[in-house]
């Protein structure tokens, strides 16, 4: 293994992003992190409570939501401008030196929309490829990358993109030039032995241990697909991927998953 | 004068950005100026349609309008999301290595909330410094930044603040590193001799006829302070400036004032 410099990439969603105190809590974590950093920001709830109050009917089909293209303009303005920004600027106060990019930016992230078949699922983009130097570039010059969930399709068409794909690809992306140490948070702290009990987080998963939980059945469901691909980041050479609802510093012992 | 590499800086504003055709031409003249440029951008009336699809009641005092904390994040999805990102997103896929950015973003423009003293106008910002040596570092890159209408306190408050405003601070911030020609688009094309007459633009004005003009009554009211402003920036060392409802080019003869 090379003897690059550590890099965080940090992915923050679900329901911690629509409390301005659990948001800001988040990123004082974030800002703690020492050396090169990413953070990638989902949406939380506040597109779709735009979305109603422009009276707009989600369109759902076979359980999942469709980005027509006013969907995509509450999208852009919720997660480009309004969290991104807001991210941005509490980030720059506190003299981090955060840059608020989509991946329309400096062409950084070119996705394409996805195939109509067999489910058309509008303006949503799945990612092609990284402008690796670019972020290079940018971390290099000490600046911090904040990525909203917001991709384009290399000539100049707006998609919605997952924001955890969006930390997995750069991550992926990145491996050749840093140590890269993943972090999802999200609302669940890490993974749990019992759905039903907050506090029967796992503190560490490594590919033998985690092989026996899914044969004892204390891993399943929705989580299986989840992890998997975790292993196969681990396996492609990423340091280690953190799941909590606390980002991870190297200061305090924060409750999660980590999983190398 | 210094031996500067010369750098363009264009604000495009007003209705022309409302219609996607205008815009993409506006973009197309951008996009064809050669060498370093940033483009600023307002906000034109889509900001105003969506707080009334919102059903908010724009706040007026003395006839102007009063930036509340609705207002201001409509403001912020509208300039820094939906049109910042469009326009990055255009451009990018035009080839041009656009960065869409927020006077948050690095930094780069700190204002102070104007005093409410006497008319309090909410959360507008008035520009106190620009980060000039990122601006430059991201010029020296060959990237193209695009600012919209959004600065900071410095300390985590975004604030609305005037296009033109952004770009004339830009400019005067830049003037010891490049030769600035600046340029205002917008729905007029030029100074008019004739406020009824949209044909009646004056292609060149210098200190010498602008102050007959001015004599004789072919300018006066709005335009006095306006131009005024533009002769002081030309007195700092701007080296041209162009009204116009066209980006001035080098390769075709737009219509348009310019002045030096």
């Amino acid at each position: 293994m090379k003897d690059n410099p550590a890099l965080h990439v940090v992915k923050i969603g679900g329901a911690l992003i629509d409390d301005p105190e659990k948001l800001e809590e988040l990123l004082n974590g974030f800002a703690s992190l020492p050396g090169n950093k990413i953070l990638v920001h989902g949406g939380g709830k506040q597109a779709s409570a735009l979305s109603s109050r422009l009276g707009l009917q989600p369109i759902m089909v076979e359980g999942r939501r469709i980005t027509d293209e006013a969907t995509l303009d509450i999208a852009i303005m919720v997660y480009a401008g309004l969290l991104n920004k807001r991210i941005s600027a509490w980030l720059n106060g506190h003299r981090i030196r955060a840059i608020g990019v989509s991946g329309a930016d400096l062409n950084l992230i070119v996705s394409h929309k996805r195939s109509p078949e067999p489910i058309d699922f509008g303006f949503v983009g799945d990612v092609d490829q990284i402008q690796t130097d670019r972020v290079i570039q940018i971390i290099q010059l000490g600046w911090v990358p904040v990525f909203c969930a917001i991709t384009y399709d290399g000539k100049g068409q707006l998609l919605n993109t997952n924001a955890d794909t969006i930390a997995t690809e750069l991550s992926l992306a990145l491996l050749n030039d840093y140590n890269i140490h993943l972090q999802y948070i999200s609302d669940t702290p890490g993974v749990l032995r019992d759905l039903n009990d907050r506090t029967s987080t796992i503190p560490f998963l490594e590919l033998k241990n985690y092989q026996a939980f899914k044969k004892n059945g204390t891993i399943g469901g929705g989580m299986i697909p989840k992890l998997d691909n975790a292993f196969l980041a681990i396996d492609q050479g990423i340091r280690s991927i953190w799941i909590s609802d606390v980002v991870r510093t190297p200061d305090h012992q924060a409750k999660g998953t980590l999983i190398r």
